[in-house]
């Protein structure tokens, strides 16, 4: 049972979102504009970040929700999205990708994690600036995410089916005008 | 020097904030909400609960503006400040927000260190729902600006007095419309 009394039957972000629409708004807005927005980056990239930090941070809804979004987007199956999140090094993702996760599992950490070497790397394959700091800016909003979901005791749907087969409506709608009650 | 290449000579959250001015918008309307929005927490108490967890995240940038901005609120001094960021459970505030900043430090350690028995201590003092979920929230999205700050390499002025002495206007100009540049 959640801590506080939420709108019932909506699952994970849902119920903190429909009971404090003030807040949701600008949190909606964030996520639509870092992984959906314009960038050089996939949003198949971007959602496997998120959800990439998400399993570090052991946030069920959240590695689940932001799994299926990957996956619908890069056309993979959720076995290579627990790849991912397992040992992202042996993926057959780009080096830039993986150089980005090593960025974000540092975040997940704490921002002073990030080593110097870690953003060299980064450099080396490639990634621009702008990608280096939505990498960290991705990963510490889920930082964030994570603990709003978690911190207020929301449950979640626990077969992981669920939200691969809601991932095709979730990336129709996006985040901007995200309804929490649908 | 700071991980990617920022607009120079602005301390903290400033430059990246600069540097990406798409996210910034969402970033400061939370704050906005959060830290300033109508409430039954005041300011003062709900910058305290930022400054906290900025501490217990090691973040000097953000621990000093917001206990800059606490401090003003509250019209204390900064050992006052001090002696919360070390230990809350002494200093002379309210039942009710030690109970928050013991929920907040529960956020900081991830979502689900949150306990029932942390609620219900908070309930006993009179929080309602509005004010755990807001405590969670705050506690949460500082555990974002925190690693945002840290995790791209920003600098900062490292007296603390320069974060007292600004700390007026920047408790005038808010969140809303805040201008990194200035």
């Amino acid at each position: 049972m959640a801590h506080i009394t939420l709108p019932e039957n909506l699952p994970g972000i849902r119920g903190p979102m429909a009971f404090r629409p003030e807040t949701a708004a600008p949190l909606n807005q964030l996520a639509e504009i870092l992984l959906r927005g314009e960038s050089t980056l996939t949003r198949g990239e971007r959602e496997l970040i998120g959800t990439y930090v998400s399993s570090l941070n052991d946030c069920f809804f959240c590695q689940n929700a932001h799994g299926g979004l990957a996956q619908h987007y890069l056309q993979c199956d959720m076995a290579f999205i627990d790849q991912v999140k397992h040992d992202p090094a042996s993926t057959p993702i780009s080096d830039k990708l993986k150089a980005l996760l090593a960025i974000a599992a540092s975040v997940q950490r704490g921002g002073k994690f990030v080593t110097a070497a870690q953003v060299d790397e980064a450099r080396r394959c490639e990634a621009t600036d702008r990608e280096i700091h939505d990498a960290v800016l991705i990963a510490a909003s889920f930082c964030m995410f994570n603990r709003y979901v978690d911190g207020l005791g929301t449950w979640a749907p626990q077969d992981p089916q669920f939200y691969v087969e809601r991932a095709a409506r979730r990336a129709e709608e996006g985040y901007a005008n995200y309804d929490p009650h649908k």
